[in-house]
């Protein structure tokens, strides 16, 4: 019975090696953070998906598009590196971080192998403003991104496909809107995830049955029309996020 | 801006270091594993959820039983070093393991930091049976497992939260059980892992209603009265696994 301890490997900030030393190297950690908000689309002005990516300024992929993300420091925590890395490199501070996936495959990075623990967010508008928009940070469409980084592609495919399979629960709403919202600012979330119009009708029908909202006793103010009424988010479906995760910020020991 | 290169680590098979150093040590990672099987009850031999345990012959925690687990090789993703560790530390190979977690804490482990992509699997009968029981590999009811090396303890809560909120789609009698199931095997799962008997009547109603099964034209075998019915297990539900997952196996670059 193979029972292994964990080899001590000291940190060396300017590393010598062979290519055969490289390739039996220690795996390297990154956390990574995808980040998706609504914003309005381009051309027809209506909410879609978009998410921050940061130019790489160095090889490999120099110049490539990437999504936010660094080291895990001795001091941090998994959660807390996702957010110090997301700040650093865009200026965000979502207000929850969700752990995504590990994606570790052999060949992610051409130096060394890397394994990157992915931490996604849904963020709401006011959460979603970089402090001054520069060249090498910029929000994509997160529909149409290409030619990124590594396997940032695969990564940004699997938060979309999370995303959409997340779409049952009403809590997306509530990540993306707040708590308070009207039945067409919910329906315009669920047809930016999903990329397709839906009928007004049947939807209303759907939601006020399936997922967990229920009307409050206030309307939007500030339109044109008979004021809409706003509705609350109830509680998370059974599927969302634990209450109970682990805090990994904890000594678990 | 801070973009990063993950630094080159070179293994040290005998590493020698102060306490500082090994404080300020890139982080180790490690793959470890939860088996979830469905056995009988040593007392009223009803199913309830067991997993494979591996007692520690060496310090840290040593004589104190842990989650079956080991080290990443440069040369298997993260699939394949679950796979192997289990194989390597029970002789287990499920066919099929999902990754769950991963746990990042300070303060895991006292000599070094380390990070764990904990997998999951949930085997059927024949897949649960260790080559050999052996003083040092065994079966632990799930429940009643207590004082486990490192955080183990808070990665089989985390596991059993998991699988508790898994229940609402039948997919999980299909990994317990197989392709083809009576209601009543189907009830004894949901009571396993929910941990408290069901109304056979209602369970009847809600399965047939709420949850992807449908009646096959197969009967059980082999019972003194009249054979119940073969169910069948009829799709993934939409928050189940993903077809889609990250295949950390490919060459995602």
């Amino acid at each position: 019975m193979d029972q292994w301890q964990p080899l001590t490997v000291p940190v060396q900030a300017n590393p010598v090696g062979n290519v055969e030393e490289r390739r039996l190297a220690a795996p390297g950690l990154a956390i990574s953070t995808v980040i998706f908000a609504l914003k309005p689309s381009e051309t027809s002005g209506r909410p879609t998906l978009w998410l921050p990516l940061v130019r790489r300024i160095r090889e490999p992929f120099k110049g490539q598009w990437a999504l936010p993300g660094g080291p895990l420091r001795h001091d941090e925590s998994l959660p807390e590196a996702a957010s110090r890395n997301l700040l650093d490199t865009t200026g965000l501070a979502p207000r929850y971080l969700e752990q995504l996936y590990a994606f570790g495959g052999l060949h992610r990075s051409p130096a060394q192998r890397v394994v990157s623990i992915v931490y996604w967010a849904l963020v709401q508008p006011e959460e979603a403003e970089l402090p001054g928009e520069e060249e090498n940070v910029r929000w994509f469409r997160a529909d149409k991104v290409t030619d990124l980084a590594f396997d940032h592609q695969e990564i940004v495919d699997y938060a979309l496909w999370r995303l959409r399979n997340k779409m049952e629960y009403a809590s997306i709403a509530f990540h993306f809107l707040g708590e308070y919202f009207t039945l067409a600012q919910l329906r315009e979330v669920y047809e930016a995830v999903l990329d397709k119009p839906l009928d007004p009708a049947n939807f209303r029908r759907h939601v006020t049955n399936a997922v967990g909202i229920e009307p409050s006793d206030r309307y939007l103010q500030g339109g044109k029309h008979r004021p809409p009424r706003l509705y609350r988010y109830t509680g998370p479906a059974p599927s969302s996020t634990p209450r109970t995760a682990p805090n990994t910020a904890r000594n678990p020991s």
